[in-house]
Parts: C-alpha cells; structure tokens; sequence
C-alpha cells in the first residue's frame, strides 16, 4: 500500500486519505513538515489561531528495521519563536505511523465549540471522538488510562495541562516502548495541538508493514550501518552514561551554563554527573541502558530510580540536568530527577522551563539551588496555570519579560540549551543562525569543538565556526528527514562506511540512487525552505543574533565573550 | 542664556551640560528626541538595558506664553514595542525646563549598585541623589511628599511602582498645575526610567525665562492662534464634555470597541458618556473645566468628585473611560474613575492596562464588567507584582501570550485603543504604521472620518484613508515637535489663520522665517528617521498590520472587517 497523507480539519470535524503529491513524496521527517507548513501555512499568521496546521510526519526510514530510525518529526508556526518549527523525537508513534500508511498526518482548522478531543489513526483513516476523561490530566495518566482502554498497543501522542493551556513551553509526547514517554520539547508545538482541543492521538497500524523495495540489499546496508554505530566510541559512552556523560566534558571545558549564563563552571558539577548518576542507578536497582525507540543500537536512555529502588524518571537527559542543575545551581540529582519527571507528566519542554526557572531566580522569584521550590512551582503553579505558572510556562523570554530582566538566554525567544556559546563558540553560530531559534541539535558543534568528532576546531577561536555550524546544520536537516536519530552523526563524521550505508538504506526502501551530494542538496533545500518561511514572517538578520549580555559580559573561567560580528554570522547563509 | 543637552550618566553618577549640536538645534520636543535617539541608541539594543537612553525635551513653544504650548516628550527605545517611542503629556515640567535652559535631558547608562535615585535640575545642571524614602511609593505620595520637602514649585516627572518593576505599561507621570499628573503614557517609557533606578526629577527653574527673539510679533501671533483654538467647535465640546464627549459619538458611529473588540456599540455607552460625566461632575461639585497646563485655552481636563463630593480623578479621558467602560463593558462610572486613579497613581497605562484588562476577561481571569475586580488586580496584583500582576502589567500583548489568546487588539504590542479600525478604517492606517505601535494620535483620522474637520472621508470605505493618515501623521510629527497640544490640529485643519500663526510664533521665538513646507518637511523628516530606527532594529512591513481577528471577524453593528492587503498599507511609506 503506498504511503498516504492523513488530514484532520477540526473546523468542521471531518477527516480525509489523500494521495501523496508529486513534490512532497521523496520527503520525510523534518524534510516533509517544513515542506508542508511552507506549502499550506500563511508565515504571518497567529501560532494559536485557525491558520496555523499541526504536521506530523515519521522520517523516510520510520517502521523499517533499519537501527535507531524511529524518531517522528513534528512541525508547525512555532508559538514560542514564531518561525516554523520541527520537534522530533523517538518513541514508537514513528514506526507505527509508518505501518499504518501514514506519510504525514495534517491537522488543521480549531473547534468551533469548547469540547476536547481524541484522534484515532488506522490505515483506514482518522477517527475524532469528544474527550472528557482525560481533559486537565498529566501525560502518565493519559498513557495510562489508555492502555486500559485498549488491549492493542497503540502508538499515542499526548498532551499535558501545559498544552491544554497553550503554554509556549508545552511539548507533546510520545510513548515508548515500556509506556514511558519521550517529548517533542522545543517551540511549544504541544500549545498548538492544545489549540486545536485535541488531548491525545493513537495510532493502531493493525496489521500493517512498510514495505521495502530491495530487501536483500536494505539488510546488507542495515548491517554495516548498524555496526558503524555500536562501534563508535560516543556511542559507547552514550550507552553507559547516557547523555548526561557531557556535565564532567562540559564542565571541563568552561562553557558548562552556570547560575543563568554567569559562569561556564558549576561547583556541583560531580553530584550531578553522568557518573554519579550511572553508580546510582545501579546503587538503587534501576537501568543504566535503555532504549527509547526499537530498533536503537546506541540506548542512551536509562531507567532512574528513587532512593526506595522505585522508578523516578527515564529519558534523563544531559541538557533537562544541566538546565535544572548547573543553570539553577541545583546540585541534588534527586530533585532533578523530581522536577523531570514532573515536566514531562506536565508536558513541558525541560530545557525550556528549567532555563526560565534560572531566569525566576535572577528575578528573586526564588532562590538559586532551590530544587524542591521548583518542584512546587511545577506542581502549583505552572500545572494549575495561577499567573507565574503561565509567565514561566511561557518560556524564559516571557520571565525576562514579566520581570524586566536583560541576562535571558533566549534567541527567537528559545531558551540556549546547554553550551556557553562564549566558550564553545561554533555553537553560538548554530543558536544565532538556526532556523528555529537556539538549538543545539540544529547543528552540533560540540562534536568538534569539544569531542573530537569530525575533526578538531578549536572552541575558543572564531575560526571555522561557520563553515562547521554550516556543515552540521545542512547535515542534521536531512538527518532529521530519514527518521534517525542524530546521534548517528558521530559514525557518520568519522567512519566512512556509515553514511553511504544510509543513504544505501534509503535507495533499498525506495527503489532508488541517491548520493552523498543528493543528501547534501536535501539538507540545503530544507534550510532555505524554512529561511524563506520565517523571512516571510517578518524574520531579518537582527533574528540572527544572541542576546546583549553574551557580547558584554565575560565568561569565567576563560573571561570571553562572543565576538561574531553581525556580517560574520551572515556569512552563514552564504551557500 | 541658549539652551543647552543636559547629560546624566547613571553608570558613573556624572552629570554635564554641553552645547547643542547643530544638527539638533532646529529640533525640540518630539523631532529632538526621536533625533537624539536615533543619534545616540543601538536600535537592537535591550530597552531596559545600559544601551538605550531616555531623552526628555520641550517642545520649540514651551516655556513661552504660546497658548496650549506646554507638553513634554519623553523619548526611548520603548520596552513595550521594541520600536523608536515619544509620548508627551502636559503638566508643568516641559515649561519648567524649558525655562531653565534645557533642550534636553539625556540619560543614560544603568547604575552599578541596587539603589533608587532622584535627578534634580536646575539652570545651573543635574545632581543626584540617593532616594529611599519614596521607593515603592504611588505616584501622588511622590508629589506630595516632594511638595513638603520644598517650597519651590518645582516641576516633578516620577514613576509608580510599576516603573519601579520595569512593567511594559509603565508610564512616566508629571506634576500639573494642581498637585495631580499627568502621563507620558505609551510604550513604557515608565519602565526604562525605572532601569536606570531613577525614581522621581524635580525641576527647579530658578527665575530662569524663554528669550523671545521677536516679542511683539509673538505676542500678535498669538493672539491670532488662541482665538482659533478658542472659536473652534470642537475646542468648546472639549472644554464642555472633555474628550469624553466621544463616547456616544463613537458608539454611534459602531466604531466604539466593546467587549474585547467583539463589538462596535456598547449597551452600556450612556452611563459612561460624556454627557453623563458632564452632569455627574456638576453634581458632586467637582470641575467640568481644567487645564493640564498653563495657559490652555481649551480646559478638556476637569476634576471628576465622588459621591462624598471629594476629588476621586482629573485629566479622565475618553480613551481611559472607553478602555475600562466599553471594552471590559464596565459601565459604573465611579468605579472606572476609581480605576483610573490607582492606575495614576501605580504609573501605568490606562488604555495599555484596560486593554489588558478585557483580554483577561476574555481569558476568563475575571468576568467582563467587573470594575471592582479591576481595582482589585490593580491594588493587589499589579502593585505589588504578583505573576498575574506582571502579566497585565507588561501590557494586552503579555496577557495575550500567557493565557493563549488570539484576540489581542496590539500593533507591535501596543494596544489599539478607542476607535475600530474595522468600522473606522483610516485610523487602523495610523495603527498599522505608525512608527511607535497602535496609537491613536500619532495621524488622528477620527477628526476627518467623523467628526468632519479637516474635510470628511467616508469611514467605512477604504478610499482615502491611506493619504489621510499620511497627511495627519505628517503634520503630527511636526505639531509634536512645538510643545503644543494636539488638540490644536482642528483648529488648524479647519481655520485658515491658525498654522500661519503658530508658525509666526516660533519664527519670532528663534528669528527663523520658516514656511508652511518647512513644517511638512519636518514631519517627514521625523516620520523618516523613526522608521530607519525601526528598520534598523528588526522592524518590517510584516509588522505593519493588524492582528488577524481583524481581517476575519466582522464587527457589529456595521459587520464590516479591515480590508486593506498589505500592499496598500505600505503604500503610507511613498513620500
């Protein structure tokens, strides 16, 4: 069965099966919902209003048995940062999506009445039923409820209270394999599903497979690709320390974001490192290994347990701990490990709101190291949506806002995640020039300004930083297309067989002959598709700059600033 | 003795007095402060940061016995908008400086250490002080304990608490001629003398006079000028209803926003009339005549008692009373006026706040018509910057984004205020570009579309509106620029001798033989450099328009939408 495009119109609460037009149908992932937000989506409209469309599209390689390609992509006018957005992450929608024929399911229109809703996704089509139920529930009770609902075991995407409220925080999540969650975080395109009053989707593909052209040869590929992968050295360390091995490398390195972007080393660092938090996972019985998605080779997840050996929180990632921790100057791995877990039941982008928590405390809100406060703020005011709920909710742009503070990480409005770009300056390329706003997988820099992945540059030079943001970003966008996880980009930098072998996949899926320049030229069109979108949106190049502080204030311990001049940043575009 | 640019740093604590550049020495009031700043502030610099400057400057006629010629401007980067802003207001101070030789106060740079201050000017320069006692304080504690500390009679320019907190309504209020105040309203200037910790500027002429190069030609010029303000029609429904008297007009012409903008006609309009208010005033004793400085010949001010025959509010207008009657369809005029004197006395925004306050309503913070409620969050929340009090306070845009509302009447995050574009279309012109946000009297059209000064055009069609605006903007930026009031513009619209003689007047003030295209050009020219500012900082014909509802919902009673595309609208820019 070929592939299909799935549209909901919640305006008039009809569904449709459409075939696939011609230009869409060599995209996938990021690759097809930037296409269609461009395509269908009017730059200037409001985030919230009936204009903006939801997308949701698993990558070119999702429901194949290739390693590690089950991450689903989501796109839409991002509430948060106002350009288009693409959120992915792993979970099983993407896979199940895939078998159930859908290429992208478009959501469009809002209600005309004040009700909630479900969508139901089958290789036949998109059912929508009122909700009542779970309206104002967090997403474990959501995933819950649903697996008593149901005996099959349905794909779901969900969204929390801060959804429901159209926070610019708010994610939507996704289940995983064992029924826990992994978040499409950044933009607040949970705000946009909140919006079009939809609660949660599941997706039963029955029993539908994706087809694959060549199976000989998509075996073979898979094989060697799936070796480059288990074989590299950072995938080694993201499967025993999980992402969180960065907080030592990070610190290290000066450009760890401490006490809201006022120094690049935390004291605490050792309390909340990957390493402390590997021996107390074993300490307390949990899973130093996990996998968030089948099919992933590297399993850089975990399972966290509390002190009584009961399960905390999975999907423990470096950035949520450096954002609670170090940005927060909270060193108790436990209250992150509290406050993660609340995010996601609340359905909240960590980076996000812990980076806003960081700006609260400069305000006096409350005070730096307070994990359990943040806790409570989560709980009572940002989950009940009182007043400083909803400025925190809103991102660290809104506190800076509400409180008149000028030290806010935001660019777009999108908080910097974890990496100073004043001592690891590659990446201040990437958070200036993305087409989303501040993201550090937009273009990884820290590969190779810090790990030595695809060569060396150095972090504290100008030199090469475009050219290597420019590299990566064009990379990650046909990447963020197949339906892989990024970290597959560690092999493909350094071993020459990973990245034909993909490509390899993606020619044995379609029947096709792709090349590394095809790849190239994808990664390209889909950068100044999603320019064009945000340039239309009244974006310019004065969009293209970190905030004042990260020029003027220098960053200890190696005192430097970011001292990319406007036209050097525009070079960026120069391809 | 020339007027001189008196210049406070408040990083170093210096203060100097320079010379006057010549570049500027042509300019006062708005056209010296939009030149300083565009001279002098990084256009993407942070507002509240050491980067921007705020520039207080008499009009070319203040300090003069030029009838209505005693408004000030005050000038910045606006926290609120992003964008280039002056807002002027009467009182005394812009004749108290003017007197004491000040063309301009410039100040700049933010303190190191967190005190508040106070700025005192006299002839002879600025000094600083440390403030304590009155941090914290409403704006009228501020007049009156100042006025017990000093005999003189001194001008005052002070912030409310919401200065203090950097809100984006934050206003700038100046001492009248009464002990009460009057507000630099829009954008937020509040704010920005809030970063600089300043919290009050008393101003001290001495026995300080305007030079007149020409005095009996002055003299002869202005009588001229003060019989057309006198004998027009509209002059004397001012002095009769105040500005007031257009709440039925408006209501009448379906263009009067109510219920959030959900509406062109309000049930409740003649409770909160003009007329209602005229008689109401009359009958508790208070003033149906007042003027906000000396020697205005128009009096629209009055001084509104309550019940108990005491002083509840002056300086009531009908955007105040539109924004807290018709759009929070409040229609109790004691507890609008109740309102409107807290929200002097905090320093904010009447129309910015009230405008906030009906999008709450919508968000269902509290129910439309609750006027109590109102005060409540103006006492409770918003003057003591709780997070719901933050989130009003920063302005309808703010309150918009927190509670994921689509309906939101801003330009660049100003709110639109007493007229609808959709029923009154030359004024959603001035709105959409407007260099400085939604602002009613940037190219006042109301004056042609309705009430036939200056010609008629028909409101409810597009032809002639753009040209209209045009026109009136033009001649606004000039009229600014004198110190005069803007209320002279239908005079000058309507009687032959009026502009010929306001003209004469600063001619013989600076011996200058300046022409009717010599204004023109001035307003160009102003126009002009507020939009190179806006450009520079990020601004594009994208943030020319109006929010979406308005181009979808069709208003009652007239169901009409606003209809201009975008090329229309930018057509304003060909001069």
């Amino acid at each position: 069965m070929a592939d299909k495009i799935f549209r909901v119109n919640m305006t008039n609460l009809t569904t449709s099966v459409e075939a696939v037009p011609a230009a869409w149908a060599g995209h996938g992932g990021r690759g097809l919902t930037s296409t269609i937000v461009a395509a269908e989506v009017e730059p200037t409209c409001h985030p919230l209003g009936s204009k903006n469309k939801l997308v949701i599209a698993p990558g070119l390689l999702s429901g194949t048995m290739a390693a590690n390609s089950g991450r689903l992509s989501i796109g839409a006018k991002s509430p948060l940062t106002g350009t288009i957005k693409e959120a992915n992450a792993g979970g099983t929608a993407a896979q199940l999506l895939a078998r159930a024929g859908c290429k992208a399911l478009i959501i469009e229109g809002l209600p005309k009445e004040d009700k909630w809703y479900s969508l139901a996704l089958t290789p036949e089509g998109v059912t929508i039923k009122e909700e009542t139920e779970l309206v104002g529930k967090g997403n474990f009770t959501v995933i819950e409820t649903l697996a008593k609902r149901s005996d099959a075991k349905l794909g779901v995407l969900t969204i929390g209270q801060a959804g429901e409220m159209r926070m610019g925080s708010a994610n939507i999540s996704i289940k995983d394999p064992d029924g826990g969650l992994r978040s499409n975080g950044r933009g607040g395109l949970g705000a946009v599903m909140g919006s079009k009053k939809i609660k949660f989707i599941t997706i039963d593909p029955k029993d539908g497979k994706v087809a694959i052209a060549n199976p000989e040869k998509f075996k073979e590929a898979n094989k060697v690709f799936a070796k480059a992968l288990a074989d590299h050295p950072v995938s080694q360390a993201l499967g025993q320390y999980g992402t969180n091995v960065l907080v030592n490398i990070i610190n290290e390195s000066g450009g760890l974001p401490t006490k809201n972007f006022t120094s690049g080393q935390f004291a605490g660092h050792e309390s909340i490192s990957g390493e402390t938090m590997h021996d107390t996972i074993k300490e307390r019985g949990g899973k130093v290994k996990h996998n968030c998605h089948a099919g992933c080779v590297i399993q850089c997840s975990q399972v966290y347990n509390d002190a009584n050996g009961k399960k905390l929180t999975s999907g423990f990632e470096y950035e949520s701990i450096w954002a609670m921790g170090a940005d927060c100057c909270v060193d108790n791995l436990d209250h992150i490990a509290m406050a993660d877990k609340l995010m996601d039941d609340i359905g909240i982008d960590t980076i996000e709101t812990s980076v806003a928590m960081g700006v609260a405390m400069e305000a006096g809100v409350l005070p730096f190291g307070d994990g359990l406060g943040v806790c409570r703020i989560l709980q009572d005011e940002i989950a009940k949506g009182t007043g400083l709920g909803r400025i925190i909710g809103n991102g660290a742009g809104s506190v800076g806002r509400a409180y008149g503070i000028t030290r806010v990480p935001v660019v777009k409005n999108q908080a910097i995640p974890a990496y100073d770009p004043r001592a690891i300056k590659g990446i201040g390329i990437t958070y200036a020039t993305s087409t989303q706003g501040a993201d550090h997988t937009m273009g990884y820099t820290i590969a190779t300004n810090i790990l030595g992945v695809g060569g060396k540059v150095d972090p504290l030079t100008k030199v090469g930083q475009v050219e290597l943001s420019r590299n990566l970003q064009i990379a990650t966008a046909a990447i963020d297309s197949t339906g892989m996880c990024l970290f597959i980009a560690f092999a493909a930098l350094d071993n020459a067989e990973c990245l034909p072998a993909l490509i390899d996949l993606i020619n044995a899926r379609f029947d096709l002959s792709l090349t590394g320049d095809d790849v190239v030229n994808l990664g390209k069109y889909i950068l100044k598709t999603e320019r064009t979108f945000n340039t239309a949106a009244g974006f310019t190049a004065t969009d293209d700059r970190l905030p004042e502080f990260f020029y003027s204030e220098p960053l200890p311990p190696h005192n430097v600033t970011f001292d990319f001049t406007g036209e050097e940043i525009d070079t960026f575009w120069d391809f």
